[in-house]
């Protein structure tokens, strides 16, 4: 099945970088300002708002590795969403922190798929700001395209 | 095998955003400033370079439909790229051009790959910009990461 990966790296250490990625606090200042509820913990879930009262997505938390790994699966959402699955799997080198993001197992490869591909591309780069300067581009904030 | 694929709406004529993937001088305003050399015609060769005496890549150039698709086929340059093709499909709708990016046939998912889907996006926002307000971002003005 075909899969979104970008890689991305950042001028911060792991840590940060985990944080950023692994909280509801971090997630909402690359990704979407505009809510993530729910619980941050393996085996919960959390919900991503983008100003609609019901979430965009819901994801199940199914690794939280302080090491430098984090996956969801998604449960709700658009339909080419569900079953799909996320990861961001960190590496440091040379005094960066790299950033392998994967979004998995999508059913065909869809003009919507090209569009969430950019997106994440985009909301990546809002993280290496926030990660690196402290401040992201999220939802509202964002470029739209 | 697999491919990336990214799709980005823009806020301009299809013909503008054809010029703009379609002959060196566009090409230069948001991929690559260092030099884009050759012909841009169907079965010539255009070398694209990035700081170096030597191209990072030459492409032949496959398609050039002015209805709006462009193609190439990458026959030197990094190991990974050669054999791969490349192709821009527009299509307007509710009066922005939508581009959908294709980066065909690699013959893995490797790390480099996923760098290059990041990096991909990222020219494609500079591409968006540019045929949208006049100044994109290519080398050697892009952002590192």
């Amino acid at each position: 099945m075909p899969d979104i990966r970008h890689r991305v790296a950042m001028s911060a250490p792991l840590e940060s970088v985990y944080g950023a990625v692994a909280t509801k606090e971090g997630i909402s200042a690359w990704w979407t300002r505009d809510g993530v509820r729910g619980e941050a913990s393996e085996g919960s879930r959390l919900g991503f708002y983008f100003g609609q009262p019901e979430p965009a997505a819901v994801m199940e938390v199914t690794r939280l590795s302080p090491d430098g790994h984090v996956g969801w699966s998604c449960v709700e959402g658009a339909e080419e969403w569900i079953g799909t699955k996320l990861s961001f799997d960190l590496t440091q080198a040379d005094g960066e922190t790299v950033v392998l993001f994967t979004h998995a197992d999508w059913r065909s490869p869809s003009e919507f798929m090209a569009h969430c591909s950019a997106r994440w591309a985009y909301f990546l780069l809002s993280l290496k700001s926030y990660v690196e300067s402290g401040a992201g581009t999220p939802f509202p904030e964002d470029l739209k395209f």
